[in-house]
């Protein structure tokens, strides 16, 4: 039933299969890179001049947008100029924030769709910080970077390969920092398994899994105009897929020292999605043409012969995962269903005290992992760990995000995540759409550096000396 | 490199991709079905004769045959009437075993690997009982059941689709059962999980998983000619898959209900598998030649629109893992890194305490599982899981196994798996391998049924009445 709808997007995909990979059955099947215009350059590595206050404009002020408030109100080095939302009531609500902590009432845009526009138009704006629906973070970004701001935009940032392309190309025209605020990357989880991959613990890592498994039945209702049920509706693939793809990008050293390559995904029919939708959208005349399915899983394989997969599911009650696991030659970690880290004798015996005979294929006990972390914490949580725990927002992650993206503005540093992260997290929805539509056909994942590949050796944050 | 080995049959395939799935793109790729010849039936809730006492012969005796001893000493209902094995160390280590347990000495065959032959062609013998190296799992098999013989064979009973297709052809005509020895059909918690789902614990069952993840360095040197690195090197996909397939496959009503359909894999490069084969086959000219990846992941889709996911992983450290996680619309399970159950309260508040306002959002605490299962424990373990936890045999499972099959066979009852499900569980090995070589195109299982696909309705373990 749903597959009609797909019958002129697989026909023109066809044609691109065929004049894709030609050397392998036609496979596999490419996508359009538009070349970079004329005079445009890169964004690898990029450091915009040091801004001593970041003035911010924060539009959406709904879910994420409203938690942002309450922690750029503890953010030293910023100031909360503008907010924008389409309902009066979000900016009331932000606006009650401020005063709350004493700070000055900021603009208000509220109304409609284009209210936005104004706030990026203003003088005194460096950084537009963006927590709308999905299909509106593209244009919004876009505006924002036109007209000299920076874009910082909620997960996923981009949903279609056009978008993607069209953020790439803004960004580097402008030289504006376009990027995407991805939590997870800072769960202190991630960032200590992140630290220890970068201390060799792991040996050669050559697999990683990462997940968003999350049934959202206590918030379907929640979303504006119900956006995200109409998201999923109206689109197969894997449609959130960067908590659990960015961080383990980060420890693969993904466009700084390997490349995505190959994609291909596979998905259930939707067996929820239907009933999902008769309660949150019964305006909705044909629930049970519903696209997403319950579980969708995706496998990518790097240039250097690395996999990692990737998986989402929203629909039916479970325990909450991200996967997140992680193995190497010598090491193996795995945050869901259980926190667990085990690794050969030889890359943890000086820091841990391991019993005799110990092989690495069993976990650490509690009290070893707590050994462990006291020699591979995270500079980051040495650093704010502390504070992002009071202030919170999903554990301090959120904080420690938004510290990182600060103090780097403020220093004139290159951010921890770029552009080409957000285009390489972002791609896995569309591509893996293709390959669904395609019966699970592998997919050629672009090198969205365009060239630029061999520039950056290692992921790392950048820090003022 | 090793890449190279594989263009003869890459080209091979593509002919057969171009002949195959001409609907989307050459995809699927598929593979040949032989027709089933002139009035030969299907093997579908087949039942042989019942047998009083079951006459064995044990034809490899080194590490899963030389346990079986172990248990069959322990099995009523059955004689043990001969052994072989290449050794004649390994026969003798079997006949000390009898004489201990105050059995007479059997049959004795060894000295090379044509002698199982004799044992095949001796009268007194109603099953054969196959524990060899995988590459002589299908001769013995074939030799037994051409010579009136069941055939229960060690896991991957087979890894070709020829021998696949051998061994279904075979048993087909010679009437005589054919099956895998899936110990982890009969493990604890796949049991009861089984049962749970059988009882509609979990709704709507749309994902599972599986995996063989297990560290094989303290075992490379135990398997006689060091036939399974061997393996290793000159195959490519997952060379063992059944252990996390067979279960979920019986979850999922594999050709009884629902059917295999689709599958694509993806591996990564052998990290590991070059240094494995320096230090166990230090003779081999060319170790970097390695074929089998250190990572192995096949996504499988049914008719009826569910997907199943399997894991291998056997060159580097980490805890041993079989994944098993099913997903349904009311519930979920995972045996690895955690044992875990959650379901929705209306499934289960009638036998488990739940805390008011309990979503199924949350694993269930250990004195619910305990709860649980005081309802859902699998009639086979209330029935013999205390001698099976005595006997022994991976905790029990291994014999539990043995039961059942001694069990069905002496009261002339379906097996509880058949060839069929050899098949599916088999073709795992050589069809993720013709996914990989051809860069994770998507591959068609065939129906090994061969139109069998509605005449069972429910996995199910017969019992007399």
């Amino acid at each position: 039933m749903r597959k009609l709808l797909f019958l002129l997007p697989v026909v023109a995909l066809l044609v691109l299969a065929s004049c894709g990979g030609k050397k392998n059955a036609g496979l596999p099947l490419t996508t359009d890179v538009p070349a970079r215009p004329a005079g445009q350059e890169d964004m690898l590595a990029f450091a915009a001049p040091a801004i001593d206050t970041v003035r911010i404009g924060f539009v959406g002020l709904g879910m994420r947008g409203s938690s942002a408030i309450d922690r750029y109100i503890h953010m030293e080095g910023t100031k909360i100029v503008a907010l924008c939302d389409v309902r009066q009531e979000c900016v009331d609500r932000a606006q009650a924030k401020l005063a709350a902590a004493g700070f000055p009432a900021a603009a208000e845009y509220a109304g409609d769709t284009e209210v936005y526009k104004q706030l990026c138009e203003r003088g005194d704006i460096d950084l537009v910080y963006i927590c709308t629906d999905w299909v509106h973070h593209v244009p919004v970004a876009l505006y924002a970077m036109e007209h000299g701001k920076h874009a910082a935009i909620e997960v996923p940032a981009a949903t279609s390969l056009e978008d993607i392309w069209a953020l790439i190309n803004t960004s580097e025209r402008t030289r504006k920092h376009c990027i995407q605020l991805e939590n997870c990357c800072y769960d202190f989880y991630e960032l200590n398994t992140l630290y220890m991959a970068q201390q060799g613990l792991f040996g050669e890592i050559f697999h990683g899994e990462g997940a968003y498994l999350h049934c959202l039945d206590p918030y379907w209702d929640q979303y504006w105009n119900h956006w995200r049920s109409e998201f999923n509706r109206t689109h197969r693939g894997d449609v959130y897929p960067t908590h659990g793809f960015g961080p383990v990008c980060q420890v693969f050293n993904i466009h700084r020292g390997d490349q995505l390559k190959t994609l291909v995904a596979m998905d259930t029919d939707p067996f929820t999605g239907p009933s999902v939708l008769r309660k949150v959208q019964p305006e909705v005349a044909d629930p049970d043409n519903f696209m997403n399915g319950d579980h969708t899983t995706t496998l990518i394989r790097t240039a250097q012969g690395k996999t990692i997969q990737i998986q989402h599911g929203v629909m039916t009650p479970r325990p909450y995962s991200r996967l997140y696991q992680i193995q190497g030659t010598n090491g193996y970690a795995t945050k869901y269903p259980r926190q667990g880290y085990s690794f050969t004798p030889d890359k943890i015996g000086d820091a841990v005290d391991l019993p005799d005979g110990y092989d690495g294929e069993s976990f650490l006990s509690e009290g070893q992992m707590a050994q462990l972390l006291e020699t591979y914490t995270h500079p980051l949580i040495k650093e704010i760990g502390e504070v992002a725990r009071r202030v919170g927002g999903h554990g301090g992650m959120d904080f420690i995000m938004d510290y990182r993206l600060i103090y780097c503005l403020r220093n004139g540093l290159p951010l921890d995540m770029d552009v080409y992260d957000l285009a390489e997290w972002c791609c896995v929805g569309p591509l893996s759409a293709l390959s669904i539509e395609h019966g699970s056909a592998p997919v050629e994942v672009p090198d969205f550096t365009r060239g630029g590949q061999d520039k950056l050796h290692g992921y790392r944050h950048y820090y003022i000396q």
